[in-house]
């Protein structure tokens, strides 16, 4: 199928592909009077007197906001914020079919960081969480910082987290098919950017024990980290401990585990084949990935992932966003903790038994329909032991 | 029933009273590809390409934003933006469920003009059109007014223009009940805020020959313009031509029709029994209106409407805002002007033949399921007749 023509087509007869419908009748006065006024005012002043009932009389305890800037739409750029919008639909169409979890899009006009944080901020009564996405790094963690520590309400940026949650599912399975620890591993990662770097914290808090990080100028070392941005100076002091200026053949013989957020064929079949036994390959560069998957096994890898639908091993954001937030919905959490995305993690992981595993079978199907549920509830149960739920479940 | 009560309960139960679902299904990685990744990429391509394309491609033709400061919700005040949402989601029920239109409820936290102004038309690319509501006087007027300058799509805060274009309606009726015609009548209006301003420019275009205006300070007098804010001194140009001091009573022996848009009580049966022949009076005061239906036909009345349901004659805003929208987006106008509004009026009194007219039918129920599609046919044409809108219809 032609994806492109047959997707233009349908976006043309969809007009929209979220339909916004009442939950109740409107036939009489007695229901206008229900659901408006003059009914509707004891709602409001129950607000009133407490904020927080917003989210028991409100739709806001199950809603999220998928916003972006336009600046980074798929691997397209910057298209502008209107151009943005389908992607974002599409999200919201996810997060309802697979997680349950109603979500509007918007986008904003404006590429300026302040205006960005300040129009967000301001609307955050509207929601109970937030999905940043597709905002260009490296605005896109300043506006997320900023926002988890101005808002009460969860703050995400899925380019970021959502990957990284979902390679760390694959690698904790992939590990166990391969008969190696996480103490015991190196990891190449190929990219710095927005995913790559919430992948290398994610992969140390995992307990990795050596990382080297990759980026268009090279191996990160501490020794350039006066040449970075602040984010790849953070990377300096969880990669590369030894500080080796290589390039990524030379790293990748130390290496255990590939993971590509990067561009296509940076890979070759040679340089898997200089890497440790039974090499691991998370090639997700879209919609071509590092290498193929024919080529990485050709050259000795023992598990392939990539970000595709049409090969084993798809590593899809959509695992872990929907159960993600509605797990944090589900306890009110105030934000989404390094703790609650490992727990999604180890959920996704865990849907697999021994039994199932395979080299062919580290992560979950997207349309596994187990897969939300076991995230909301691993989430939800973390939110609530580690005291960042305003509410039990 | 007691509908405060009934409605708190029903609130609880619905936990929102709108949902947001996709129009299409998601069962297959082919409906993922075209709805999401890598489908997605063509609309949002020529989108990029021309960004008009976004009223095709996205839901933003058919959809509008109930946006809030949560500063004048109701008649309860200045109750907070969360504790505004309520409201705001009865609005987009009524939305859909009259006009078929999508909307979606957005609270700002500010009370700042400049921020509320910057907040809302950066995110203008995500609707189609913004409906403006309970936010207080006078920031309202600014607000609207900016915000009509800034963005390409219609800005409408109801709570102005809605009441205007109702009382328009019903007057157009009321009129030919009583065989008077604009040129002839002097109106007295009481309340001369957000509602009754709006309601005073508009039978000024209607073609009244003189109207009064009261605020709590008395009648509008060009004399004491300096003392007045922005809003009132407008007023001084278009009310109270001789400018006359009078009390309201006064006022009312030279008036044909009375306009509240007060507080109750206001206006006693010998008032009424001191107007022009066969007086009019639209009381709108909610819940409790300046005079009881019952007083005003005892005082002489020979036409009474009110804002209730559970009287003849409800002039109630449902009765244009969704058809005023549906008229809008379908010719994708860039603002609703003057002649829209008076359109829609024109609209809404049409419905009522001269057959049906009476004393006690002056303009059409709530429920009439003619009325949105009228208001919207009549509002699209003048947008075209007028060059604001950017499509035929």
């Amino acid at each position: 199928m032609d994806y492109a023509k047959e997707s233009l087509r349908l976006h043309g007869e969809w007009k929209g592909k979220l339909d916004i419908t009442p939950k109740m009748k409107l036939e009489t006065k007695d229901d206008l009077s229900l659901a408006y006024t003059p009914g509707v005012a004891a709602p409001c002043l129950e607000i009133e007197k407490d904020d927080t009932k917003s989210f028991e009389l409100t739709g806001r305890g199950n809603l999220v906001a998928v916003i972006t800037d336009g600046t980074a739409v798929l691997g397209l750029g910057d298209i502008g914020p209107e151009a943005g919008m389908p992607v974002m639909e599409g999200k919201c169409v996810l997060f309802k079919e697979f997680g349950g979890v109603n979500a509007i899009p918007l986008c904003i006009r404006s590429k300026d960081t302040d205006e960005i944080v300040k129009t967000i901020s301001l609307l955050a009564g509207s929601f109970g969480g937030i999905n940043l996405e597709d905002i260009a790094a490296p605005r896109c963690f300043e506006i997320e910082a900023r926002l988890k520590e101005i808002c009460d309400i969860p703050v995400f940026h899925d380019d970021q987290h959502g990957t990284a949650i979902c390679v760390t599912a694959a690698l904790i399975n992939a590990l166990k098919v391969v008969g190696k620890k996480p103490e015991e591993i190196t990891v190449v990662v190929s990219g710095t950017g927005a995913a790559g770097s919430s992948i290398i914290h994610m992969l140390k808090d995992f307990g990795v024990k050596e990382i080297y990080g990759f980026n268009i100028n090279g191996i990160v070392l501490k020794e350039d980290k006066d040449k970075y941005d602040f984010l790849t100076q953070e990377l300096c002091e969880i990669t590369n401990s030894s500080n080796k200026r290589m390039d990524m053949a030379e790293a990748l013989k130390e290496a255990d585990v590939f993971v590509g957020v990067s561009a296509p064929k940076l890979l070759s079949k040679e340089m898997v084949a200089g890497m440790k036994r039974d090499p691991i390959i998370f090639a997700m560069a879209n919609p071509e990935p590092e290498i193929t998957v024919d080529e990485a096994l050709a050259g000795g890898a023992r598990i392939v992932g990539t970000g595709r639908s049409d090969f084993p091993n798809q590593v899809n954001n959509v695992l872990a966003f929907p159960g993600l937030f509605k797990g944090a919905l589900s306890v009110r959490a105030t934000k989404i903790t390094e703790d609650m995305k490992m727990a999604a993690a180890r959920g996704i992981a865990s849907l697999i038994s021994d039994d199932e595993l395979s080299e062919t079978y580290v992560i979950p199907s997207a349309f596994d329909p187990r897969v939300a549920d076991m995230v909301a509830a691993k989430v939800a149960e973390v939110a609530v032991a580690t005291g960042v739920a305003r509410k039990a479940e």
